[in-house]
């Protein structure tokens, strides 16, 4: 099914580091300003801050606390580094709380030193010592699978697929995942795996920007919607058809743009995303 | 099954743009006195030679032509450029067949103005549309499916599962594929997929390089074989295991070994082919 046009800013959420130069009280006003009403922070953005603080301020400007970003980076051929890593992901489980934040966005983590198999067993192993505080707080996790040009340090979970296989294995309310287009448009798979992940219930939060030609950086090239390939309402369409009907999350990594009058990228972000998400 | 370790270089070839300062007499007389068995050439080589008398350099010099690189980029929006695609194609053809090439390796291309399925079905196209004289010729075609990070404008074939898909397809004993470790290592369906591929006698060719941490150019920072994160050996046992004996063919695109000195490279490489490959 084709999904609905986007006709205002109410689904509209962006994450903090797709303005990297503002901070999150600049953020706070300018989007509150803009209306736009949700926001995905990112754990950097709270450093030196009252968490609680921040989490009231957004609201009271009006703004949603959709996730906070990351967890993750689980995987490590080092046992003291794994368990680094699970202490790390249960205070951003306390970060989450302390903001407000429903949600906690895992890059699960690779180590190139080890197999994918290997990296892929932490994965579970991390998200399963992460799970009991998720519960206590009422925090969920969402898996992001990235894509697979990020499979040597980043993630060894690169497709839907392998995320529905993870969230199958695990088999918790609370676990689920995210769904970012730059990652996954390329996979012949991803209609029928997001209905997977539909009919499974775990669609927890959606992703979008474009992929430029050419991409000229692994990390900070990504496009504005409608710069690129992507058909982002079609994988928009097949989200909403599983009943998603959350934010639609504008995240950004982009030399280009994060050099730009942060007004004027913040105006290019709700033209394009009525015109292209 | 492991794979057994390389111990000479019987089987080494070398791909030409891995030494891209060398012309193609320049590499001939260089290969030929490191050992080297066999080269794939690419098609730029042979700008302004007689071809005929390139391919019988090579075998004087003891080298054997294992391919031509590269036919394909079929898919456009333009007919009139699927045709010129198509006409490149067969003129690929007869320069295989003057140059003494069994095999062309197909980079199958990828318009990002329209959907990966359109392209897909342009590929099976143009392929059809270029196995007539393939067949006259006795030239193989082999498709090499590329790293999803090359899906917008390099190719709409991603994985060893599509490759073989497509192979089902058209249904040709002229057409198979070529594995390349660097753009199929994080495949979670890899060796089931080379399985698939060796129980229908498709295994053509096989590539092998390295994928660096960080990795810091989408086309130019493949990396020597030990190098990365990719089990070169795994990989290769995976195919041998499917009773492929052909040459492990060493393709290497990067600035930073373009800029060495090539005669080190080229010992380098061997180096690296007994240790890693």
């Amino acid at each position: 099914m084709a999904s609905t046009p986007l006709t205002d800013f109410s689904r509209l959420c962006i994450h903090t580091i797709t303005t990297k130069p503002w901070s999150i009280e600049e953020a706070t006003d300018r989007y509150a300003a803009a209306g736009v009403r949700g926001v995905t922070v990112w754990r950097q953005w709270l450093d030196g801050r009252e968490i609680a603080k921040v989490g009231a301020n957004l609201r009271a400007a009006g703004i949603e606390v959709v996730s906070l970003c990351r967890g993750g980076f689980f995987p490590s051929i080092d046992a003291a580094e794994r368990q680094k890593a699970v202490d790390d992901n249960l205070r951003a489980v306390d970060e989450a709380a302390a903001l407000g934040a429903p949600l906690i966005v895992l890059v699960c983590g690779a180590d190139p030193r080890q197999p994918l198999e290997e990296s892929r067993r932490q994965i579970a192993d991390g998200i399963a010592a992460t799970l009991e505080r998720a519960g206590q707080a009422n925090i969920r996790l969402a898996v992001e699978p990235l894509h697979p040009m990020y499979a040597d340090t980043r993630s060894a979970i690169n497709t839907m697929a392998q995320a529905n296989d993870l969230c199958d294995a695990i088999d918790s309310p609370l676990l689920g995942v995210t769904v970012d287009v730059y990652h996954l448009w390329w996979d012949p798979h991803l209609r029928s795996q997001i209905e997977r992940c539909g009919r499974a219930g775990r669609i927890f939060s959606f992703h979008v920007c474009d992929w430029r030609s050419p991409t000229e950086d692994l990390l900070n090239d990504r496009g504005l919607m409608g710069e690129g390939c992507i058909d982002v309402p079609q994988i928009r369409g097949w989200v909403e058809d599983q009943g998603f009907d959350g934010f639609v999350e504008v995240e950004i990594f982009s030399n280009r743009c994060w050099a730009m009058d942060q007004g004027e990228f913040l105006e290019k972000i709700k033209e394009a995303y009525l015109k292209h998400a």
